[in-house]
């Protein structure tokens, strides 16, 4: 096991009802002028921003606002946000939404204080070193931004998708309530699963031996997806399987299935060209590279995608064949994608072979290679699979 | 899935040589007069002191030092930690050593700043509302105290034996270097490792339904000791068994793995009774109950125990009859404990029939009962059932 610092020190409010305590929440964490952030309509729509609203008045809390931000959070906002903090002394921003505006909170919480330009974090010019606080009401189960020390931006000149870590931008508490993600869609629902799953395989897949806590500590989050989101795609108002992929979420992104290992997180780089330049759903764009990724690295540890096949995917071991086994589990991740609706080709997603130069041109290898290094050729080959991915 | 709050704001700092950062992380929580506390001769023999010491004078950190923490740590060390840290206006408490030195520790810090009798609080009779803040450099993988809200201590006086919980007394920082664990001699190690399976096994028998992802996470960190425990038995100097043990040991009990679900303490309640008599090992003492108040409370969820012989103990599942493999599973716990060395009934233990009407007397029924309540009557039953225990 590598050596590691482990510091996840938000306050995780979950529970039917539990964003009546926001305003309370927002005092107790020094809060006195809030940046209310949030997406679309559809907080709007659902009640949720009135209940909000609702508790930071009642608690006595001044509050400003600022809606729009899109999935793939985009960079002009961000600004906006900075500006308008600046302007009204805003010392707290807490985020309704999903990973989005929890992402774009966390990069305004980081620009308020910074006297150049906020990209400058993003580009790795600059080191964070003060933030305001950020706290979020969660409405996606996805991006466990709620409880991680990262955000990803977009930047719209270039559609250029970069991300940041730091601890300072860990929420200061997170209010998971799985009623609020009972209204979204299927596809956003298995989007986000997807997404889910990607950041447990990230860490899954690491060159550290002998690392069997969090082994199963990821295959723990593995088998409760492929039991629990089979059900809300049927019934999308089971507040149990809800419950049981909200809080999935976090665990998967909070670093504990994760610390003490290399990791790789390719797939999300290669992903973020996917989504930066046809701007479909991040946890789409994973489900068409990373069965692919994983089919390319594969022979790099096959003895590790055997072990995924049986531990999570239920395959037998073939003893002569261990290869046999690790493609069989690659090949029943891909069918269960399909069967939660889920694009698994270049086609379905909606992305073009002949952008694949394009893509790769901008892929930053830098992200992350604790596994297998992806080069030019390697991001190309892997592209071209997912082209052609079927389900088998 | 309950409701709940999920708090675990401790930095843990792990790995090989990480005692040497203990000065400044004294410096960025807060220290500036630091209690030194302690157990036997250990510590110091190690050199694990004496690098403890060379880190705050490095870092310019005051302090007085306490030792002679004994296992099951008693109010009078807590008495003799107070009055030292009024009088030399001690700030923070830095504990080096296991659980019994942690708990100590938190409650010297509930106790310092309380104008009453600390033990106020262990009897129910006071609620915390300040602590000096702690820290630990943890030598033994088992009671959890390094990450967890709680703290367990004996009144001399009657031997009793009591806990208390406040997000208080979490520690603000944990140094986990497995090294020091490994001059740990086998039968402490397997009492520790025997612990941190009973902390997962109270949150895993629970009668909230619709958990898979803590069931999951619970399962995790028993695979994980199943696995690792007999290799530091054979070789105690196995870095990484013993890595993955201590993380294990943290995970198993900062709650992450109970989060959501009714818990039930009683094995831990029932067997503090006995090492609260007999000054054994709470770990070996565990290895007596646990599994004696799995045959009595088997009945009241014969699927759940089925669930736990067959993904944790590996049991086929006889469709016919649940119960067998139930009762199989429990078996193969009782032969896992037995190997690694474990006591498995009264005699071996050191215990004796005749003491069961006063442990009855002095069980507390009220530290946990969300599987099946515990009455006087049950209590005799299950110690009955561990007089006669046998490996099968």
């Amino acid at each position: 096991m590598e050596s590691f610092n482990f510091y996840s020190p938000t306050e995780f409010v979950f529970g039917r009802g539990r964003e009546s305590e926001c305003g309370e929440l927002v005092k107790k964490y020094g809060g006195s002028k809030v940046l209310l952030h949030f997406g679309g309509a559809s907080a709007e729509r659902s009640g949720l921003l009135a209940k909000v609203r609702d508790s930071l008045l009642k608690a006595g809390v001044d509050f400003i606002e600022l809606g729009g931000v899109k999935p793939n959070p985009r960079d002009s906002k961000v600004y906006e946000g900075i500006e308008l903090c600046r302007r009204e002394n805003v010392d707290f921003i807490l985020s309704v939404g999903g990973g989005s505006c929890i992402d774009s909170s966390k990069a305004i919480a980081v620009g308020v204080l910074y006297d150049g330009d906020f990209w400058d974090f993003y580009a790795g010019k600059a080191k964070i070193e003060k933030a305001l606080p950020v706290a979020t009401v969660l409405t996606i189960a996805a991006a466990g931004s709620e409880g991680s020390a990262s955000s990803v931006v977009t930047k719209e000149d270039g559609g250029l998708k970069r991300g940041i870590g730091s601890d300072l931008i860990r929420p200061k508490f997170s209010v998971l309530n799985p009623e609020w993600t009972c209204s979204l869609p299927a596809y956003q629902t298995a989007c986000g699963a997807t997404d889910i799953m990607a950041h447990v395989f990230e860490r899954y897949f690491t060159n550290t031996p002998e690392v069997e806590i969090t082994d199963r500590l990821c295959e723990a989050v593995l088998l409760t997806m492929l039991k629990e989101v089979p059900r809300v795609i049927e019934d999308p108002n089971c507040y149990e399987a809800r419950a049981n992929i909200m809080w999935a979420g976090t665990v998967a992104h909070n670093d504990i299935v994760g610390v003490g290992r290399s990791q790789d997180w390719n797939s999300h780089g290669l992903e973020h060209e996917l989504s930066g330049l046809y701007d479909v759903a991040h946890g789409a764009g994973l489900a068409v590279i990373m069965p692919a990724w994983m089919e390319y690295v594969m022979h790099h540890n096959v003895m590790r995608f055997a072990q995924m096949a049986c531990r999570v995917f239920g395959c037998q071991m073939d003893f002569e064949s261990p290869e046999n086994t690790a493609k069989e589990g690659i090949k029943k991740f891909r069918r269960f994608l399909s069967r939660i609706g889920m694009p698994i080709n270049f086609e379905e997603l909606g992305a073009k072979a002949e952008d694949i130069p394009l893509m790769v041109e901008k892929f930053n290898p830098g992200e992350g290679h604790g596994f297998v290094p992806i080069k030019a050729k390697d991001a190309t080959a892997i592209y071209e699979l997912a082209v052609k991915a079927k389900v088998e």
